[in-house]
């Protein structure tokens, strides 16, 4: 991280917008910044009027089979999160406790759980689609936390966060319209608070030199755009949003079908909740008072 | 889980109140279960007045460390979530994916990262108290998501949930005033939504033999007070807040120190916000328009 991006994370901790906890990548949030993210987020959700998105939520961990399904550990192994717990008796745990107080590694005395830290807000939803669709497909949004294991100072690079999803499923050119109308939606949004937004094609970070293949191929069909924005580096934007399409990956792995019978193609948007805040504290400043009236007056109408 | 918990069950999923994920203990919530259970939180939050509790928010994993320096591992092993990933390279990275592919073990190919799924909403919170607290001591709140490793049919035994806690640290009378009030506070809260509460002295499921003896402890010197209310079971009701002091514990394990230069001694509640919400479906029905007047007036002001 370069001296711009030290400078604003430590005006993020000097105002107390964020709280160190000790790990990269993991802190608290304070008052003000809650603030902000939840005004922000309640914006978002506005986005989809006239339509009523399906509001859902779920948990920080899901069904490890599920990760396993969606091929996540071939794509990003290195980005996982897998949880062990202790499955011994009283004297396996006076081990795990002896070792604990001398400092010394433990995971052999655990066992894998049946869950896994969730990558990605939009998986848990695909599962809960499966079936035929009702006429014009379905709209589902969701505000989850995700998990990326990858730890780093630079306060955007985070490896717990909030991510407000909205999952788009249907007949292939319902999902194709719907993700390119919001995209447009989404740009507005950000513009509007004063955000410098860029819309750019994208890739993910798959893992390897066979990732490469993948990060090429998917840029090359455009399956995903970022909106980005200047906040550790003004010459690095960070990407705040993704605006993806899967074609009819997720639709014939989990047997969503169309009204028509067809398999459904699905296309997810998301937006990430810490950066698009700390965005908007790059932007307009760190003391919420000072922000331009117009910004102010659409986060506190 | 008998004939009334099973039946409680059913209609939590026939009204699409919760999803199934494939995994005991963890569902999606649906659009109605977390309008109630946001509108709980509000009210929660305004029990405080006419204080402000400095508001925070934690991710739902923290730094290892924090986990072993407050005895987690030696108390509750089996409740545990530690998180790993994979540190390998290519090579080992395909090796990973032949045996997610063969459906084989693979957790000897991850390894032990710097964080823990977080097992209590007020961990966190002390590290950040460290040093002398202002005149009157300080009052935190956050709404974080908790992790226990304890799969389970039942639906109010959640593998991961959220709690909405508040956190008191000052000097010793303070503090106890403060959890004694506060207990009452809670009781009335939850009483006007017209549940049937019942508080009790109650303990932490300690693990073995010599867990045994610090709960019984626990128990006698009052350190925990639960409110409880039939949910799945009207013989054996279910804690949905729970109301602790731990003396100077946390005060001398992070250096927390009243204004007159004393250890500062810390008492926490909290509310399972999941639980609180079932406790509502169970006591007033599945259809919220169905529910009292006055019960309704409080949630939807």
């Amino acid at each position: 991280m370069d001296e711009e991006g030290e400078l604003f994370l430590q005006g993020l901790l000097a105002h107390r917008l964020i709280l160190p906890s000790g790990v990269p990548g993991v802190f608290g949030r304070g008052a003000v910044f809650e603030d902000v993210l939840e005004r922000f987020n309640a914006l978002a959700g506005a986005t989809a009027a006239p339509q009523v998105p399906e509001l859902t939520c779920f948990p920080p961990v899901i069904d490890r089979t599920l990760l396993e399904r969606v091929g996540y550990l071939g794509s990003f192994p290195n980005l996982c999160g897998c949880v062990q717990s202790f499955f011994g008796d009283e004297r396996a745990a006076r081990r795990l406790s002896d070792r604990v107080h001398a400092g010394e590694p433990y995971e052999d005395l655990l066992g894998a759980t049946s869950v896994v830290l969730n990558p990605s807000a939009c998986y848990p939803v695909y599962p809960t689609l499966s079936g035929t669709l009702p006429a014009g497909g379905r709209l589902i949004t969701a505000t989850n936390w995700v998990y990326r294991h990858e730890p780093s100072r630079e306060p955007t690079r985070m490896q717990s966060y909030r991510v407000r999803e909205f999952v788009r499923a249907g007949r292939p050119d319902e999902v194709m319209a719907w993700r390119d109308d919001w995209l447009e939606r989404g740009t507005a949004l950000l513009r509007g608070l004063g955000l410098p937004i860029r819309v750019d094609v994208a890739s993910d970070p798959f893992f390897g030199r066979a990732g490469r293949f993948l990060a090429a191929s998917q840029q090359e069909q455009k399956l995903k755009y970022e909106l980005l924005v200047p906040v550790i580096s003004a010459e690095r934007p960070t990407a705040v949003g993704s605006f993806n399409v899967h074609h009819d990956k997720f639709g014939a792995m989990f047997d969503i079908r169309s009204d028509d019978g067809e398999v459904a193609h699905t296309a997810c948007i998301g937006y990430g909740l810490e950066r698009v805040t700390m965005a908007l504290f790059r932007t307009h400043g760190f003391e919420t008072g000072d922000w331009p009236t117009d910004v102010r007056a659409r986060l506190w109408p």
